[in-house]
């Protein structure tokens, strides 16, 4: 059982940005989040475009805003459960909570903040029937270790930039990679679609355009793929493959939470925005674009100041006879739970005779 | 009459990142500050000192944290009326507000933003009886102008970072610059502490220590100023001077504002944070260090979402049958009123044959 001071359910820019504020109080962390990196949207859906609202950066990647907040919480060295989704809580005696994961991971804290975006991200499946039979015995939706397919054969099949960074970067790893696409047009950055172009014309990433993946075959594990071309069930032909890489994209779903007992209204979870964005359950906190108010905007500044706020509460209900005095960072610095510490040059006091 | 969609009071960061999201609402901004340059404590007390709790930022210096703020709303060119205080408001019959300042400017707007921090920052006066009568007649709290003071004789009181900077930026310009200070001991940066020392041995700074100004002379300005030494009134000195410049430090006062018939607790505006931080006077709203309400945190990132969401309130204010969709600075970029066009590269869809 993992024991934390504050369990924060979304590794989004809101959840990381909680670890901080929980660490100026000397509260640890640890997080869970259904992708395999850190950033929630930020990361998943558009780590390289410019975001222009994050206060004093005229310009921000969201991808290098994950990576400064990542860097920034360093010294409170927050914990981690990547690849795995949240799916119950239960009360203790105590007043505790214990949260369990997808793949059971138990993890148990006096304080849970729900920091879960939009929902977990879940893959957008091809509508297969038997597809469900072959998940983890050959079909994956997200690539969490490109080693593991080191000398398989693997057929890709979507037409974004996943699937064509990925077909990429695995060409140079798997026995073989195919790519497989609804049409002939990608949408992707350009030069990921020229350098498919290029890889395809030497033999590298086998390219098979205006096809789509519509059944699977194999006993225990997946042995090979029908890829019918242009729509005609009448123009199928058999590829024997290893794995079946369908990446049409992540879609949020609020998911198992919906069901712990928390107020809902348009599929966010209410909480008390008058002090300290609580839920209906004591206890339980919710930050960032799941939670919903009169007023509430759906921005990366605004979950900031919810987590702000949110852990001089947390940290009253972990500690009810302790009495915090906020300091300022400037004035008192960053003591880091790893030993390192920021702070401002002091002024010298020196004497001029 | 200056006339703008938002009026706010107080220039710092605050006041500031308000700008911005009036900016993408398509609102035009006007800011009004006490103080000669914008950025409020973050530029008047510590603009060297590093900020470790800007989300984004593993540290800041604060005066860097302006600039990019300044840099950032750039493309919404804000007016500004700088070195004046916002003395009186006054409501209009068509519902919008004319605020005065204490040069008697005259500013008109629909909507009055207070982000005027811990007050108005107001200097702090030596207690010489007559002092008033020679205020901007041979005495000055604040350098406004340097070159002002070219082939003058000057004489600054003080010890911290103030007066060893400006006694050594006039010590070129001015004819004869006297430093005057209670102790041998100096509070500042390393290298002021030493350059004074320096200038003074070359006789280019007058460095009097263990002195007081404690009186001055002079028939419509200022002639003399009197100097005492090691406390001793028999022990004092007549030196002939154009200026004399006390620069004890600036301390904020909420000053005129307390009296505009706002709900003040705790030297502070109170605001509906359930909302959209509208103060009881409709029309008025307080963002940053000058509002108050439950659980408030007087910090940066605060003031950032206080900004953000009370633009949206101010929008539906001044029109009121327009709906505003929110967009994402990502996808719909920023279009400044300067003509300026800031976007997110598309992405392409380009066929691969
Ligand atoms: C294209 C695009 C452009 C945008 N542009 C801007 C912009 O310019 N400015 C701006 O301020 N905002 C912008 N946004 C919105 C911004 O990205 C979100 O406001 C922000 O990501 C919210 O952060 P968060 O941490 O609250 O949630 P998220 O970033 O959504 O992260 C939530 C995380 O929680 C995880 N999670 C949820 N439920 C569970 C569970 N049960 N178990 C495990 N993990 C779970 C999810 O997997 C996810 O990683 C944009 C969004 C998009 C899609
Ligand atoms: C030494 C120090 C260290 C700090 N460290 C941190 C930190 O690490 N993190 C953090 O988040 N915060 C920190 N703070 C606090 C932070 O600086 C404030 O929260 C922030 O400056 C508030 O911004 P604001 O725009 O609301 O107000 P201010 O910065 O106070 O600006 C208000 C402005 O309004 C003007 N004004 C007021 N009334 C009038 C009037 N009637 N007419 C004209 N002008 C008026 C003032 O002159 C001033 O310039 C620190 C503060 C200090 C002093």
């Amino acid at each position: 059982m993992i024991k934390t001071d504050m369990l924060i359910i979304g590794a989004g820019p809101t959840g990381l940005f909680a670890v901080f504020e929980a660490g100026l109080l000397k509260l640890k962390c640890h997080l869970i989040d259904a992708l395999p990196q850190p950033g929630g949207q930020c990361s998943e859906i558009y780590p390289k475009k410019p975001i222009y609202d994050i206060p004093g950066f005229p310009e921000v990647l969201a991808g290098d805003l994950v990576n400064n907040l990542m860097e920034q919480i360093k010294p409170f060295e927050p914990g981690f459960t990547l690849g795995e989704r949240a799916e119950t809580i239960e009360k203790l005696e105590d007043g505790s909570f214990v949260v369990i994961t997808s793949r059971g991971t138990k993890h148990n804290a006096p304080v849970v903040v729900i920091a879960g975006g939009l929902g977990s991200f879940e893959p957008r499946k091809p509508p297969i029937t038997n597809i469900a039979n072959y998940e983890d015995k050959g079909v994956a939706y997200i690539i969490r270790e490109p080693e593991f397919y080191r000398g398989k054969k693997v057929v890709i099949a979507g037409g974004g930039d996943s699937a064509l960074d990925w077909s990429i970067f695995l060409s140079d790893i798997a026995e073989e990679v195919t790519l497989v696409h609804r049409r002939n047009d990608f949408r992707g950055a350009l030069d990921s679609v020229e350098k498919v172009s290029e890889l395809s014309k030497i033999g590298k990433i086998n390219l098979v355009t205006e096809a789509e993946v519509v059944g699977l075959q194999g006993e225990d594990h997946l042995e090979s793929v029908v890829i019918r071309h242009k729509g005609e069930a009448s123009d199928e032909e058999i590829k024997e493959t290893d794995y079946f890489i369908p990446l049409f994209g992540l879609s949020p779903k609020l998911g198992p939470i919906a069901n712990w007992g928390l107020e809902i209204e348009k599929n966010a979870i209410k909480v008390d925005n008058s002090y300290d964005y609580q839920t209906n359950i004591p206890g339980i906190y919710a930050i960032g674009d799941v939670n919903t108010y009169r007023g509430k905007l759906k921005l990366i500044l605004c979950g900031f100041h919810e987590a702000a706020i949110m852990c001089q509460s947390a940290y009253q209900r972990i500690f009810p006879d302790k009495k915090y005095v906020m300091k300022y960072t400037t004035v008192s610095g960053v003591n880091g739970f790893d030993g390192s510490k920021k702070e401002a040059k002091r002024e010298v006091v020196k004497s001029i005779n």
